[in-house]
């Protein structure tokens, strides 16, 4: 049973209004999965000629419902599509069960709906290695058809939560030459993977008009920008999922490459993101890390990546701490490019420290000031080549020990 | 100033006896660098021949006398040498001024012992990126000269501690063909790097004769199988330092390749290289990590290093959570190849998970006993290969956070 935890401090005040998308259809149920008196399954329903594009965790341990819709991306979509997720068990690390629970509980949604199997994708998070009873929800496919409604999304954000402590949405629209078209998201996480809990599962949606290949190639690229740049523990979760479906209900089409529809996808999928960052277990601070001047963005990347994950910056973090020592260590250690004697590192704007060394005119209390705000940068500079890249992470805390080491047993 | 830490309940009983190395003598000091009321440099000197090896952090922003000494092995060995270490104070990140300090105090050395400076190795350890206040350790040389003695090692252990809560010494006798030859060591670290404080000093001495390069890629090669095949917390200091002189005053002169030395310095680096995880910061469970059956030893061992590192492992292991389900994960996300229906995964004896799901043997409450016990071995089994590794960590505890978040501002 999840514990009930508090509501993240970094949370937005409130759940977006999320527009509805003409072309899909929500619905939740209690299926008493793993979790008592709350909403677990959400299924969604996704008008003929949808297009359904994804993305999903690189792990070589990943579980049945994703290797389930890898394998059904790009297939025909002029029947329609559905998507069914449930809470409170991840199905992951489940055998030859778990292949069997993914089947049963896609080909009893897709008889319901009438839809091929191949058109029904499915998403599971909660606990690992226990058998899913997927009978369970199954049990539920009448009760939840005959509750699809187009305005259900923020019902199906709720569903899909585990220890999150508050529902992610956002939204955008865009005015194509064609029209204006919508784009609506929803996500779940912690920003770590686990047993007794967690993943990231992201499901966006848009009336626009697009092609799968466009759809893939832009869903991909924007996830290299954002969900790929976002670490809370830097561990990685078997059930990673994101699923993007365009119904094509707006009539308005978008062409490989259109810049304002890109950019308000990006929009939504930063944004979700970001509020998976600010759920981070435990998480008390908000904190980009921008890195330029490295020999390539790939380098800079890597001590991006090594800054945000490394344990003692996120504790000197999470300490108020204005500790740049653990930043020159955590650039030294990462195995990318870097000259001491060339680094600049800033707190906000404050220079801290530059030619392998603290700056002259810094002083501590300015760092204090800038540590003691709810959300931080941390700038480096390399001064090696034009390299850039920018990650999102959370502090290190106590609530993070106790979340993960005083939960279960 | 270093607070006071417990002792931690990993310390072994007690220090070591160690035997006095003929050609080694020992001093300290309380030279105030830093910390007051203690003891903070140790010097030792090293009779003519004896030869000195040595390996360092591989961090690329590694500090002044690391640098230093990497440019000073392998020199002639005819005059003699000295080791001189200082605590609260790394020299790392201080730019030129870190290399002036370095040179003033080894060429102190250098004139107070009648050696050249190319013979005097140095190392801090300590805050990152203060001004070392090398006249403080100038100061006291006449003094640590004049109490230079064959049997200081003892406290010289304790001279380099930082945020050490016990001293680590090790020795071994070895029966050569010519006589029996002594190795004493001595080691600082809480496994990790820092700022306020840490980094991982190894000193080890012999009696031995043996050419330099006999002698480096002995240190070499051990310390890939013990010193970097621990992790408390992943970061890497920029001031990480093993030396090891022999002193040739037994006159038993060792081989390269002689099996029997080689056990005993084995044996000597692997029991530092466990009291170090053992002193890892806020430690309450000494963990060894096995994995066997992989493509290759490298693949092995970076599963083993996922296993180790992994914030979710390490905390399930501090709440003596037998989460087999996160060391799935760690194997999943570490890059290596791994099939999921393959592994195997034992706590101790007890198999946990095989067939790509738990064990049907496996009874919850026979994790959970492994996991209550102080020393804890996790076994994986990839079934793909001949590769195996080992590598030892701790659990990650609210101490651990204590002592780095909330420490020094």
């Amino acid at each position: 049973m999840a514990k009930t935890l508090a509501v993240s401090p970094l949370a937005p005040a409130a759940f977006p209004q999320l527009p509805v998308i003409g072309g899909v259809e929500f619905a939740v149920a209690e299926a008493g999965v793993r979790y008592a008196g709350r909403t677990d399954v959400m299924l969604a329903r996704l008008v003929p000629g949808s297009t359904v594009a994804g993305v999903f965790t690189r792990s070589a341990t990943r579980s049945a419902p994703v290797l389930d819709c890898q394998d059904k991306l790009g297939g025909d979509q002029s029947p329609g599509a559905a998507i069914i997720v449930n809470s409170g068990n991840s199905n992951a690390f489940t055998g030859r069960n778990g292949v069997e629970a993914t089947q049963a509980v896609t080909s009893a949604v897709a008889d319901v709906l009438d839809l091929p199997d191949a058109r029904v994708f499915s998403s599971s998070t909660g606990v690992i290695g226990e058998p899913l009873r997927h009978d369970r929800i199954t049990a539920k496919l009448d009760e939840l058809t005959a509750s699809l409604s187009p305005d259900g999304i923020a019902d199906a954000a709720r569903a899909i939560m585990t220890t999150d402590t508050f529902p992610k949405g956002s939204a955008a629209s865009v005015d194509l030459p064609g029209g204006r078209v919508q784009i609506a998201g929803i996500a779940k996480g912690s920003g770590m993977i686990a047993p007794d809990m967690a993943t990231m599962l992201v499901y966006i949606f848009t009336d626009a008009q697009i092609g799968f290949d466009a759809l893939q190639q832009m869903v991909s690229e924007i996830s290299d920008a954002t969900f790929n740049c976002i670490t809370v523990d830097s561990d990685t979760s078997t059930s990673d999922t994101l699923l993007m479906a365009a119904t094509g209900a707006s009539g308005v089409q978008v062409e490989p490459g259109d810049d304002a529809f890109r950019a308000a996808l990006h929009k939504v999928m930063l944004d979700l993101a970001h509020q998976v960052v600010r759920d981070g277990e435990g998480a008390t601070k908000f904190v980009e890390i921008n890195v330029t001047g490295a020999e390539s963005d790939a380098d800079a990347r890597t001590h991006a990546l090594a800054i945000a994950n490394s344990p003692l910056v996120k504790t000197a973090i999470a300490g108020e701490d204005p500790n740049w020592g653990r930043i020159v260590m955590a650039i030294g250690k990462s195995g990318a490019a870097a000259d001491r004697d060339l680094l600049t590192i800033r707190f906000g704007d404050v220079l801290v420290a530059e030619n392998g060394w603290v700056s002259p005119d810094y002083r501590e209390d300015q760092g204090a000031a800038i540590m003691k705000q709810s959300e931080i940068s941390i700038n480096v500079g390399l001064g090696l080549g034009q390299g850039a890249a920018t990650v999102w992470t959370c502090d290190l805390t106590h609530g993070y020990i106790s979340i993960n080491a005083d939960y279960r047993s």
